[in-house]
């Protein structure tokens, strides 16, 4: 709450003004910073218009350099998700939502690819989970060497890996 | 140190009788936690005589159980590269040597597996990054959704990946 107090400048008491609890206060915090990330997720892969391009423009939000990415601080999802694990089982069902939020759109736009023909006939559900830990664990290393070289390398695994799904490309190898 | 002392059975006193501060505990106790997990990984990569053997053993740690698993309570040295990360650097300093020592071993195996003709030309590093990624990743999805398919789901990728950089089978499918 010291924090708090520091950083809004307001006293402890003007801080319970806005938040009935420290609980209640950790919750919207959450909520606010996982709506920044799922936004800037879904607004990107919204401004493509096939699968594969979805997933590419999805990517390509890590891709980015470290200070305009989720990755500065870490990923809020993924901190709160370790963070809360045995502690606090509401914020652990909160930040489980919103990587389900994410998970599952990974999920659909495989499926929606794969049934207009563009994406090869896969395990839409394990490569969403796939795609989401090798990022997850990406924004970590990156986090924890203070290097953006690791997120770059979990991209490009997944680049190459969205590639080897485009089924017209299988096609034109075969 | 509450939860410590209801651990031990000791009184507070006796806890500072082993260790003298709380810093000196945190980090003895990531230690002992680090040590399992590289060591087992370490004891299962040792066990086999070549690079993709020893990279299938590696997976297969993370394939078994999650009760046997590092993943009962999340990766120790994932839950500390996040926890630590902007609050405690000797900690997070650790916990990057311990991510460093398991990450090397696996940078290393994939250039001797170059070295011998086994594996196909690769950036090793980005390799050993992106697979370290993928597991700390899929460790944290099956925990924090409480279900071991998230884990499975990445390591069966990677396998997948792995078995892509056998040298011998590119020969034969040349």
């Amino acid at each position: 709450m010291a924090d708090v107090s520091e950083a809004t400048g307001l006293e402890k008491g003007g801080v319970y003004n806005h938040f009935a609890t420290k609980q209640e206060l950790a919750c919207e915090a959450f909520e606010y910073a996982a709506r920044l990330v799922c936004d800037r997720i879904e607004k990107a892969m919204a401004a493509e218009t096939d699968a594969l391009g979805r997933l590419r423009a999805f990517l390509d939000v890590y891709r980015r350099s470290p200070e305009r990415s989720p990755i500065a601080g870490g990923c809020p999802l993924m901190n709160t998700a370790i963070e809360a694990d045995d502690t606090n089982p509401e914020l652990r069902r909160r930040a489980r939502a919103a990587i389900e939020r994410w998970r599952g759109l990974i999920a659909t736009t495989l499926e929606d690819g794969m049934r207009a023909g563009d994406i090869v006939p896969i395990d839409a559900d394990a490569a969403a989970s796939t795609m989401v830990a090798t990022v997850e664990g990406g924004v970590m290393l990156a986090k924890v060497y203070g290097d953006p070289v690791h997120i770059r390398a979990a991209i490009d695994h997944l680049e190459s890996y969205v590639n080897s799904l485009d089924a017209r490309a299988a096609v034109r190898n075969a």
